[in-house]
């Protein structure tokens, strides 16, 4: 039984989607002091002042001011079979670190979104905990049975990725072993504790309380 | 074997995501007659001058405004179980209109991206077309083999829902029986005909040629 709660990232990656506005997202660029940029996102991130550690990626997509002014924290990894945000959070896995929060891995088109969002399963399954922090919630990838605490009325959707004996306490609608996107999308915590049993793989989003 | 170009709306959905921005999705609203708005959808549509056909949902969303002024055109259907996209897809089908353009259906909160483009499989397997017109690309609900003329050099991505023996021509990467959704993602037209095999559905993302 993993209880996913508390969750405080080492280093957080800037994604090359739409860079974050709202207050959560935002605030983990704040706390944390290993920021990770994929590539071009350097351009934007670096743009609000902020401080970068590393920034990861092919770098084909740096401005040259960027590329001579950072270029020794700059760590290019040319390989076309992985996208940057996987190549900044195995960089990250090198150095033992293995708790990760990445912004920005969504917004923009939606075939990134779709495939920076899934990723963090096969990163779970390599032992990483990668949480995407949006402008709107969280997606978190689970394995096994998992409890979530939440404010009652909270929205919560569940994605299957492979999971059977899918079932939860404190959620309004039950879940079952979904086999298409939509059916495990909004339903509504009913209880300040959420239990999620599963065999497999799933990815929660909670939708952060407005 | 479905060749799958050419497609012409009967109708046009306007979703309650981010409002379409690109020439692509707002080139639909202006050619087709027939717009329907989901909800709080109208309020922004409305707001552009042009004009809707019906406005579809809940309507707790539309503002006392717009309610008064075009309840003639106000469908309300109050169910919990669907949301507002599909309430709008079953309304076209009860007027025996079967092929759909949906502009807004992505942007804003990613589980409602997920929820909206995943259902396009479902509407197809009830004999509907539907495809959604983002700022980036269209998405296309297939079953079994199919065929699309595009530019060469066209990013394409493929997502499975449950389908087997995957393969195609004129694709740079051999596609196969993805069971992650980024598997699919980022690959590249290499021939103006691209022909897909597959035993099942799956939906195809095309980047717009820019």
């Amino acid at each position: 039984m993993n209880t996913i709660t508390d969750f405080y990232p080492e280093a957080v990656i800037v994604d090359a989607g739409s860079f974050p506005q709202s207050k959560i997202p935002l605030g983990w660029l704040d706390k944390c002091d290993l920021i990770v940029c994929c590539d071009g996102a350097a351009n934007r991130y670096l743009a609000t002042g902020r401080k970068a550690w590393r920034i990861v990626g092919d770098c084909d997509s740096l401005s040259p001011e960027i590329r001579e002014k950072y270029g020794d924290i700059v760590r290019r990894f040319p390989d076309q079979e992985t996208n940057d945000q996987t190549k900044a959070v195995r960089y990250l896995k090198s150095k033992g670190i293995t708790r990760i929060a990445i912004v920005g891995a969504t917004g923009l088109r939606e075939d990134h979104t779709l495939g920076n969002i899934s990723l963090l399963i096969d990163y779970l399954k390599q032992g990483i905990e990668a949480r995407a922090y949006t402008d709107y919630g969280v997606f978190i990838p689970v394995y096994g049975d998992s409890k979530f605490r939440c404010e009652v009325g909270t929205q919560m959707s569940i994605f299957n990725f492979g999971a059977i004996d899918l079932h939860a306490e404190g959620l309004r609608y039950p879940i079952r072993d979904f086999d298409n996107w939509w059916q495990g999308t909004l339903n509504e915590v009913t209880s300040p504790l959420v239990t999620i049993h599963a065999k497999g793989n799933y990815l929660v989003f909670i939708n952060y309380s407005s």
